[in-house]
C-alpha cells in the first residue's frame, strides 16, 4: 500500500491506475470507515483513502485540536483491508497559502440542522471534498449516511457543479446497542457511553410512532427532544425531514428521515434514521 | 467538427480523446477568440470550444438578453480553424434546476475593479468555468488577457481548489487603432467607435509616464479618468495594480498592470496593459 503525503506523488501514481473508488476520512478509523472501504472495493479496481483533519470545517471552540490523529494505526487497518493508496497530506499541502481563498458554497441547507450550530461546517466540507476530488480524480466516492446532511450536500454539489464522480451513500455502522460508530464516541466516559444509545432509540421511537399512524411530526420530534433532555442531553435538534431534499416533512410525505444532534457532556453526537410511512 | 448540445454527448466523445485544450467563450466569435483557438492548438492535440451565454455572470440591467447569439457563424469559423468539438449547451442543460445552487465563491478580489459595479459577476464566472472544466475535463484551458481580472480569478481558483487544468493567458487581440477586440464593440455607433481607442491610449499614457519616472500612481490614474471623462466617457475605474496578485500598486513595485473600465453611451468597455518600471 502506498502512503502519499504530497499532491505531486499522488498525481504521479494516479496516472498509472485506471479506475479508482475514493473514501475521504479524517482518520481515526473505526469499523464504520472500514465498511466504506469494503463498499469501495466493490465499486472500482483500486481504493484510495484520504486521511486529513480539515481545519476549515471546524468552528471556533470545536474539537479540531483534540480530534484524534492515529495515522500509524489507520495505515495498518487500511493495509489489511486491501487499500491501494492512502493520501495523508499535512495542512500546508492542502492550504499552502495558510487560508483557503476560494470556497464551494452550498445553498441554504448549509445553515439548517447541523448548520445552525456549525455555520461554516458545510462550506468547509464541500470545499475540501471538491479539492480532494480534483486531486484524486476518482470514478466513485463512498460516504457514510451517519453524516446524512453531509451526504446530501455532497450529492447536491456533484450534481450542480457537474463533478464527474459517482457518489455512493453507505449505511451507518452501529455498535451492538445501536450507537452509531463515530470517532467522537471515544470522548465519552463510561456513564455517557451507557447513555449514548438513547439517541438512536429516540429516532426509532419516532419511526415506529409515524409508522403506527402518528403524522404529527412536530409533536414526535418534540417528544424525542423532551426524552433526551430528561436524560441529561443538551439537544441541538431533532427533526423529521423529507428524504433526498431534506425539506421539512409534511403530513403527506412517505419517504422520511429523522435526524438528531445532541450533546452528552462535552461530546456532540449525531445520528439519523430513514423510514417509510 | 462535432457540435454537442448535451453534456452526455460531450462526455461520451471525451472518452475517445486523450488530450484536450479548451477555450470557453460566450460565442459571437471575433479574431481575439480565434487567437485563443490558435494558441490552444499548440497546447494539445484536440481543441474544444464552448459557446454559452452564462446568465449567472450577468447582473440585473446588464446585456444578457441583448448579448449576440451567432452559433451558425461561430461554428463556421471554428470549423475553419480546425477545432475538434464545440460544446453549445442550452440553459436547461447547464442549469437544469433553473437556478444554480452551489457556487464557487472567489475571495475579496471579486468585489474590486469590475466587481464593484458587477457584484455577482466573478462568482458566476468561477462557477460556470468550474462546471465546464468538470464537463470537458481539459488538460489546458486558454483565456484572453482582455478579461484580466477574470484570468486572475480563474488562475486563483485552479490553484486554490487543486483543479487539474493548466491555465494559459493569451495576449489581447486589437484592432489597428488599438481598440481591444470585444463582442461588445458592435454595440458602438460610428462616433463611439471612433472615440473608443482612447481607452487603450489612456493606459499607454499611464505606462509611458510611469516608465519615464512618475511613480505617483494615484495621480496617473486620476489623469486618465479625467481625460476619459472630458471626452464623454462614464468612467467605472482606472487603476494601477501589481501584476499577478492584482493588489494596489505601491511606489516600489516593478511589475504592474493598468486596468480600466468605462462606458461610451450604453456600452461598457474594459481594457488593460501590463508594463514594467
Amino acid at each position: 500500500m502506498h502512503i502519499f503525503h504530497t499532491i505531486a506523488e499522488l498525481r504521479q501514481w494516479r496516472k498509472t491506475v485506471a479506475n479508482i473508488a475514493f473514501v475521504p476520512t479524517m482518520g481515526n478509523l473505526h469499523d464504520g470507515h472500514l465498511a466504506l472501504v469494503e463498499r469501495a472495493k466493490q465499486e472500482a479496481e483500486h481504493v484510495v483513502v484520504s486521511i486529513f483533519v480539515n481545519r476549515i470545517q471546524f468552528g471556533q471552540g470545536e474539537d479540531f485540536d483534540q480530534y484524534p490523529r492515529t495515522l500509524a494505526q489507520d495505515a495498518d487497518k487500511l493495509r489489511a483491508a486491501g487499500v491501494a493508496a492512502v493520501f495523508a497530506p499535512d495542512e500546508a499541502e492542502l492550504y499552502p497559502a495558510g487560508e483557503q481563498q476560494y470556497f464551494v458554497e452550498p445553498p441554504a441547507l448549509k445553515h439548517e440542522l447541523c448548520g445552525v450550530s456549525r455555520p461554516i461546517h458545510f462550506r468547509g466540507v464541500a470545499t475540501v471534498v471538491s479539492k480532494l476530488f480534483n486531486i484524486v480524480q476518482p470514478d466513485v466516492a463512498c460516504f457514510g449516511k451517519k453524516d446524512y446532511q453531509q451526504v446530501a450536500i455532497i450529492q447536491g454539489m456533484v450534481a450542480d457543479l457537474n463533478i464527474p464522480v459517482r457518489i455512493v451513500a453507505v449505511n451507518t455502522g452501529r455498535a451492538a446497542d445501536g450507537l452509531a460508530l463515530s470517532s467522537r464516541n471515544q470522548y465519552l466516559n463510561a456513564a455517557e457511553r451507557a447513555e449514548a444509545p438513547r439517541l438512536y432509540r429516540a429516532l426509532q421511537n419516532i419511526a415506529q410512532a409515524a409508522q403506527a399512524g402518528n403524522r404529527d411530526f412536530a409533536a414526535l420530534a418534540q417528544a424525542a427532544r423532551d426524552e433526551l433532555h430528561a436524560h441529561g442531553w443538551a439537544v441541538d435538534y431533532v427533526e423529521i425531514r423529507q428524504r433526498g431534499s431534506l425539506k421539512t416533512a409534511q403530513a403527506g410525505d412517505r419517504q422520511l428521515v429523522a435526524l438528531a444532534a445532541a450533546k452528552l457532556g462535552n461530546t456532540r453526537l449525531i445520528d439519523n434514521l430513514e423510514f417509510d410511512v
